[in-house]
Parts: structure tokens; C-alpha cells; sequence
């Protein structure tokens, strides 16, 4: 169908029309074949992370978010201690799943709008209470870039372990396991990787999942569960949503084929820097420091001028073929705009050919 | 593609290829025309279970077992009580759900291989212990078909609250909300109701989810802050599989246009039927008494002949193009065959003419 509008948003995005033609099969999921891709993919994810053999990947069906809290459910006990370092909402979510367990835990609430600055992660852990350690390696909310190696070396330091929620980073920002010794890193088929949405996965450091003093509260979210389900027999523990994993395959395919993470992480960086240099143009202006934006999603303050409305402007951009997204910041009105899925350059060019026809219409009105 | 296998399983199944082709297309997941895909996704499934006002439908992220640990999770305080009626694996499997959630709980073992006595209910209930039941519709385990109606009637007169996973049955077999007065139901998207895996759903007595003695210990889980986002905006709270959405939106098209769930029942007994009549003529004996069985899944008792490997069996028919599923059962060794997703009467007749051949090789080879 060509009448969807490009997704300029942080997920589900566009896909390729080869990703979503590999859900065009019905697979046994618990047929040789499937077990196949299965093993594919997890394999991948791996390599991708750049993590050896003392980690596993464990995919799982749902949405980033319960890779996340399986990620969380499984590896921490209730007494170990969590600090969870929150500069914006995804930060702030996962304090609210610990509330949810009962986790012992501990918020560093920071601003939305600057990185994670790596002393106060060191102070917040000087007291020694903190075995675990969570962290947004993007932060969607803003669109700011966490800065996950020195927050790394912070949590080595105080020998606790790091939980990293790269959802909206992995694929195309660097998520290296041999360089930040990450304990556990959470993410999802449909950001950077262009898969499709229904699937996540949490890579692990397999030590981790052999605690025989906690096991997850839950039994959907047990990824150790889940591990060792797949060491047993290639399989998944319940069903799989297979076509969204075929999607994956031949999305983790075509990042191979783009040139890999770095490559991709080039496009995004220039889809980013002439999105940003056009709005500017348009008279928009971008929320973060430069410096500190991931080339991901990209935060836009809304005009305080009477001509502006999100949704008329939402509206308008979509009759041009564009779907935006709204904003999340705590302290300011503000709209997004993604630039991660198949979109190229040269759709940012036509993006901002529209974004300014329906500026000048907006603001002409008034 | 066409050299996928036809699915002779409890799902994931063959689904038509209007309903795969349904996944050609990206959604923003917070645009308005996917809010309204969902509710009407929301909406037919209400009416297919008979569910006047008095009920909400709240789609999940997930495989079938996330509705169910999500219904209990949602519903069932740690001390309610919750009697666990099982005659099959999954109703062990929600046993295991209430263990690892901390629930007080009872689990009421029954055979695998009959129906759920209604009495044996009722003597269950007599001590007034338990506030929830919870029980399985069809048992795909051994394809027993348990009596609802007669069990929702025991609840109702023991003033308990039925929770029903209703996974395998959703969609063919009656599941009537005005009948029984369930207090919530659990399905999928990939079985009976012909859509492919990824999402699953519950049906639930609104008046439930308004409890403030209680909430989820799962925040992904949480039906009741599931819904009223859905009441609130439209949207899902965490990103929902849209293809997998998109995809049920088209089978429910469909399942209408077949007629609704009598004219698809009739289809299905019409495939059990001839399937049992074929099976036993080839030698092979179904283990249910005929009167119990539901026209979903039949189990088969393995051959007791040196010539049966079911490894070889299974893949001499995926050579034929069927693919089959392994037994369940606890007490004997089974394999199944279903006959639920877009499979025909011609289907069937294909399948046991491969049967014939492949059971005919195996013994002259013996």
C-alpha cells in the first residue's frame, strides 16, 4: 500500500517493503525451520552487541518495554538495591516497574534536557547500596545522548552492574558489551534495527541468569526461563510472534547489507544534522545541545506565536505525507521529530519542502 | 511464498493471504487512523463474545500466556484465593503463574484425558476459600473440550468469579458472555480467530478493574492501566504490534464474511470430523471419547510398533507439505494434529492421502 505516510517518529517506523514482504508465510513455531531463524537472529544480536560467549540473547515477545521490566524481573532481587538513573520518562518508567515489584530501589531524578552527567552516578553509588545500576542509553523523551561508556567505568568503579535500556540506540549507536561490560542491555525490532514491532530481546550476561537466590516473579518474563528454553530445544517457551521475527531476520539482513551499525549511524547522522539545519531555517529550534543529541529523534520547541497548534500542524503534515510525534519534556511544550527507519536524506529534503509550506499556511492565516 | 507447509497445529496456523498481506503497511502507532483500528479490533471481539456494556476488550502485547498471567495479575489480589481447575498443561501452567506471583492458591488435578467434572467444581468451592476460578476452555493439551456453561453455573452458585483462558476455543466455540457471566476471558490473535501471533487479549468485567485494594505487581501487565488508556486516548500504552493488529483487523473482516464463529465451527467440526475418520482408518487411534472432543486438535495415541519415530513421521509429511505437532499429554505418548486456521475439508482429504503414504513407506520398511 502506498498510502501510509512516511513515520518521522521513534518507532514503530518505515520499514523497507522487503522487511514487511517477509511476514507474507506462516511458519510452525515450533518447526525445525523457525528454530532456524530463531538461532539466526539471536546470533546476530550478539555480533551486533559486539558481546562473546559470556553472553546470551534472549529475545521476547511484547514491546521494548517488557524487555525491559523481564530484564529487570529477572535479574534483580528485591534487596539488591537499584539505582535508577532517570532523565526522562523512560528513566522515570522504570522506577515505576520497580514500585510495581517492590524493588529496593533508588531514583537519581535528573533534568530531560542534559546527558546523565557521570559524577553524580558516582556520588549516588559511593554509599554502597546499589548492586544494580539502570540507564536510557538514549533518552527518546528529549532525544539526548547518555554517555554510556563513562556511566560504564562509574559502575565499575563501585562494582555494581549495569542495566542499559538502549531501545531506541541499538543498531546504530555504539552498545558494546566488550567495551562497557554491560550486565544486561534491553531493545527492540523496530528502532534502529527497521524491524517491524512485536518483538524485543535483552542481551545478558549469562552468569547472571544462574542466580539460584531470585528467580522473576513473573513467568512470562523470566528470561532465564527463556534461555534456558532455547539451549534446550531451539525453542520459544510460548508462542512466538513469528512473522514479526521473519521481518527481523531480513531487517537484520539489510542492516548487514547498508554496511552495518556505522553505516547506518552516517545516514541517520546526516538525515539529523539537515533536519535540524532546515527546521532552524523554518525559525524552529531544537531543544538540546547539539553536542549532546542522539541522531535518533529530535525535540522541537513549539512556537509560543498564536499560529501554532500541534495538531493542526500534525494534521497538515500528514495530508503532506509525513506522520510527526508528539513531545514528552517535563518542563516545556515541545514536538519530535524522528529521523531512524528507511528514511533517507532525501526524505528529510522533502519532509522540510512540506514542514515549510505548512508553516508559511499556518502562520499566512493568522 | 508458497513453499511453506500448511499448518496442522494449535497455532501459530495458516492464515489466508489477505490477512498476511494485511502487513504491508507501517502505522504510526500513535496516529489516529491506527487508535481507530484498534477500536474497532476492540469492538468485534466484544461482540463475538456476547459482552454487552458491562465489558471491556483490552488488547496485549504478547503471546496467549501474557493475557492469562496479565488477567491474574490485574484481577487476583495475593489473598482472594484463586482455585485452579486443570485437566492439561495449561491449566498447570496457570498454577505455575499464581506460584511464582505469590498467590494464595488451589489447584484441583484432574485427568488430562476427560472433561473437567462440574461437581468436582463445586466440592472444590464448598469450603469457600476461593474468590476466582480459573479454567480452560478447550485443553489443547489433549483436545478435551471442558463443559463452560455447566462450570460457569457452579461458580455463580458458589459466588466465585470465572477466569477463563479461552486460547484455543476464541472465535469457533461458543464463549458467551451473557451465558456464563465470565469475569474475564483470555485469547489470541492466532488461533480460531485466523490472525497471526503477536498479540492476545482479554475480555473482562469492567467493575473489575476498579478495585483499590489491588493492582498489578506488573506495570507491562496491568490490564486495568492498559484500559484506561484506551478509555483516556485510544492508544496503547507501550508500542503494540501494528501489523499484528492490522493483520487481526483483516481476519475479524473475514471471520464475519465467513459467517461468524457458527459458520467457522461448522468448518472445523466438518475438518475433525473426516480427520478422525481418516486417522482411524489408517490405524491410528484418536484418545478422547468422540463426545468430548473439541474440533480443534486431535491427539493421537503413538503407535506401539517398532515403526514409529515420530521425528520421521513428522518430517516425511513436512516433505508432503503438512507440518504436524508433537503430544502433550502426561500420561501417554501422543502426537496431534489440528484443524483449526485456513484449513478445508479438501485440506484434510490432502493430509490423509499423505498420511497413507507416509505411514505405508515407514512399515513397508519395517
Amino acid at each position: 500500500m502506498t498510502d501510509a505516510p512516511l513515520l518521522l517518529t521513534p518507532g514503530p517506523l518505515t520499514t523497507t517493503d522487503s522487511v514487511k514482504r517477509a511476514m507474507l508465510r506462516d511458519w510452525g513455531s515450533r518447526d525445525p525451520e523457525f528454530e532456524a531463524l530463531t538461532a539466526q537472529v539471536r546470533a546476530e544480536l550478539l555480533a551486533i552487541a559486539n558481546a562473546g560467549d559470556a553472553y546470551t540473547a534472549v529475545p521476547l515477545q511484547g514491546s521494548g518495554t517488557f524487555a525491559v521490566e523481564a530484564m529487570i524481573a529477572t535479574l534483580v532481587a528485591p534487596d539488591d538495591g537499584l539505582l535508577v538513573v532517570a532523565n526522562g520518562a523512560y528513566g522515570r518508567r522504570i522506577a515505576e516497574i520497580c514500585a510495581r515489584m517492590g524493588l529496593k530501589h533508588d531514583v537519581l531524578d535528573l533534568p530531560d534536557r542534559a546527558p546523565v552527567p557521570p559524577a553524580r552516578v558516582a556520588e549516588a553509588l559511593a554509599e554502597g547500596r546499589h548492586r544494580f545500576v539502570a540507564v536510557i542509553h538514549c533518552e527518546t523523551t528529549s532525544g539526548v545522548l547518555n554517555p554510556l561508556a563513562e556511566i560504564a567505568e562509574v559502575c565499575r568503579a563501585a562494582g555494581a552492574k549495569m542495566l542499559v535500556d538502549a531501545m531506541s540506540s541499538f543498531g546504530a549507536l555504539p552498545c558494546d558489551a566488550a567495551e562497557t561490560g554491560f550486565a544486561a542491555l534491553a531493545a527492540s525490532s523496530n528502532k534502529c534495527l527497521q524491524g517491524v514491532p512485536g518483538a524485543a530481546f535483552v542481551i545478558c550476561d549469562k552468569s547472571l541468569l544462574l542466580r539460584d537466590d531470585h528467580r522473576s516473579p513473573s513467568l512470562v518474563l523470566d528470561l532465564a526461563a527463556q534461555d534456558r528454553q532455547f539451549s534446550a530445544d531451539g525453542q520459544w517457551r510460548f508462542t512466538p510472534p513469528t512473522h514479526v521475527i521473519a521481518a527481523l531476520a531480513q531487517a537484520l539482513d539489510e542492516l548487514r547489507a547498508e554496511g552495518g551499525t556505522s553505516a547506518r549511524l552516517a545516514r541517520y547522522t546526516e538525515n539529523c544534522t539537515q533536519l535540524i539545519k532546515g527546521m532552524t531555517a523554518l525559525g524552529f529550534q531544537s531543544v538540546l545541545d547539539p553536542a549532546t543529541q542522539a541522531p535518533i529523534i529530535v525535540s522541537f520547541s513549539e512556537p509560543a506565536e498564536d499560529w501554532f497548534d500541534f495538531q493542526q500542524f500534525y494534521d497538515r503534515l500528514k495530508a503532506e505525507g509525513f506522520a510527526i510525534y508528539a513531545g514528552k519534556m517535563r518542563d516545556r511544550a515541545t514536538f519530535r521529530v524522528g529521523v531512524i527507519g528507511d528514511v533517507t536524506p532525501s526524505d528529510i529534503a522533502a519532509f522540510l519542502d512540506a514542514a515549510g509550506r505548512v508553516t508559511r499556511a499556518m502562520t499566512e492565516r493568522h
